[in-house]
């Protein structure tokens, strides 16, 4: 059992990732009250039906009343706003942090509306489901996934220490990162990935209307995961392509540049390619499995996680 | 418990979906005798040690010998010289079938070589892990997968039922499909995402050697379920894209087309066509949960195959 970090934690917007938070911070009773905010009537009256938050409110600016810590839990593009609105309230010597899957972009669209005297520690947890909304989320989400911090520059280096300690007692691995690094790795490792995932699915459903469903009935193993991914949130994802628009066309780049090889290889008939390129990207996927992000057993380690 | 289909059946090749096919028949009951073979004594020593196959012969020829039904479970490009090998000694009557992810190809390669009152009757399980070799098969593989019939011109329709019923009780669902719009409805499920995915995977490691291994250290959702299609056997691979060439290329097309409409929209900042697009994408993944190919559950399904 953790000890508490933070006395009152504010959570604004109840998504996934809040409500993630919010079980795993009570597992561990790592704050003293949560207080939560959710534009949408209907979320509030769902959290408020399912415990989720010890107090919701009808305000954002209520919510962070008094709070130690505040987590902007939008969509990166709704961060600005919700910063702005929030500043005249904060409490002197509070934390405002994030948990958008871009930084540079949040950074320059919340630092400018940071009161003198409040912190501001940006984050990113490596975690999520393709499943949104305030009943998605569970205690157990951030176990053994890393989370970033993004600090900038001139942080008070207690308030990052108390962030990360509020992300390890929520069972996280904790790393620190700088801005534009995590934007390129995120470009990689995420956000083209999703976008790939999306393009497939749209292909397929183009087909979908000539061969009578057949594409869904027969969704093997390749195209399911595919569609897993390609149904995680919308307004989530179109603001991480428009806000870290740089890192996610040049990785598209370098994708359409290999994809084009490799069709060239298929065209040509050229097997030893194919099958050297092949044999190459097996070999990463051991890297992965001996990283600990994913393990070899036929349930994929995801029944590990709920 | 089903009832004995198939006095003996041969397989022929010994990798994830053969081990997979003894391990079900045993299961069930479904046939009399099963023997094996595989070129790499290696293969055949583990098939021995790990008591996979009744018998397993150190020819292919000895293995199909007085076997009611042989399948050849080897990559698709190695269907017909296996069948030119095999076929002066088939039993009169028998059916020979095979389990590639191509099926016009493999028509063209083992039809020729079928000698006369032997039946040919191909056919496709779409059902599969990332593993592959004589351990990594399981009894569960197929179960409540669809496993497609591709009967040719002329085939007789009791020696179709047969091969149905050993399918069926090995827990597969099964329908019957033209083999070109089988090669094309594959190219859309299940072929161009490989590629794809190997694409993405090979991207990220041209990355990985600048960023120290990051990559594969903050591999989220995203990218590790790439991975894990990319850790496919390469082999099998490539086959199926030198020998799908037309349908493949023909969807990787589209593909292409639609990825550079969404980089279009990701530069120009056009946010309501990315909405659209990934609000569309989530409804497709609804219908695969209809449709019963996958759960809602937090860990996939997957939990349940083995």
């Amino acid at each position: 059992m953790s000890e508490q970090v933070y006395g009152r934690v504010a959570l604004i917007g109840l998504g996934l990732i809040a409500s993630s938070m919010f079980w795993a911070m009570k597992r561990a009773g790592l704050a003293g009250e949560v207080t939560g905010y959710a534009r949408s009537e209907e979320t509030r009256a769902t959290a408020r039906k399912i415990g989720l938050c010890d107090r919701v409110c009808d305000s954002a600016r209520e919510a962070v009343k008094d709070a130690d810590l505040v987590v902007l839990c939008v969509p990166v593009g709704a961060m600005g706003p919700v910063m702005e609105d929030i500043a005249p309230v904060l409490k002197p010597g509070a934390t405002v942090s994030d948990v958008g899957s871009v930084k540079r972009h949040v950074i320059e669209a919340v630092q400018p509306h940071i009161p003198e005297g409040v912190h501001f520690v940006p984050a990113h947890p490596l975690a999520g489901t393709e499943h949104s909304g305030p009943e998605s989320g569970f205690a157990e989400l951030f176990d053994n996934r890393w989370s970033l911090l993004v600090p900038v520059e001139g942080t008070d280096p207690e308030a990052t220490a108390r962030l990360r300690a509020l992300w390890e007692g929520m069972g996280a691995n904790v790393d620190e990162m700088d801005a534009d690094h995590h934007d390129l790795v995120l470009a990689v490792t995420s956000h083209t990935p999703h976008l790939i995932a999306y393009t497939m699915v749209g292909v397929a459903d183009d087909l979908r209307r000539v061969t009578d469903s057949e594409v869904i009935k027969y969704s093997a193993a390749g195209f399911r995961d595919f569609t897993r991914i390609a149904a995680s949130d919308p307004t989530m994802w179109r603001d991480v392509f428009l806000t870290n628009k740089d890192a996610t066309l040049e990785i598209l780049g370098r994708f359409t540049e290999e994809l084009f090889a490799l069709q060239r290889a298929i065209r040509t008939g050229d097997g030893e390619h194919l099958h050297d390129y092949f044999t190459h990207t097996r070999a990463i996927r051991r890297g992965i499995i001996e990283a600990g992000q994913d393990t070899d057993a036929p349930d994929f380690g995801r029944g590990q996680k709920k």
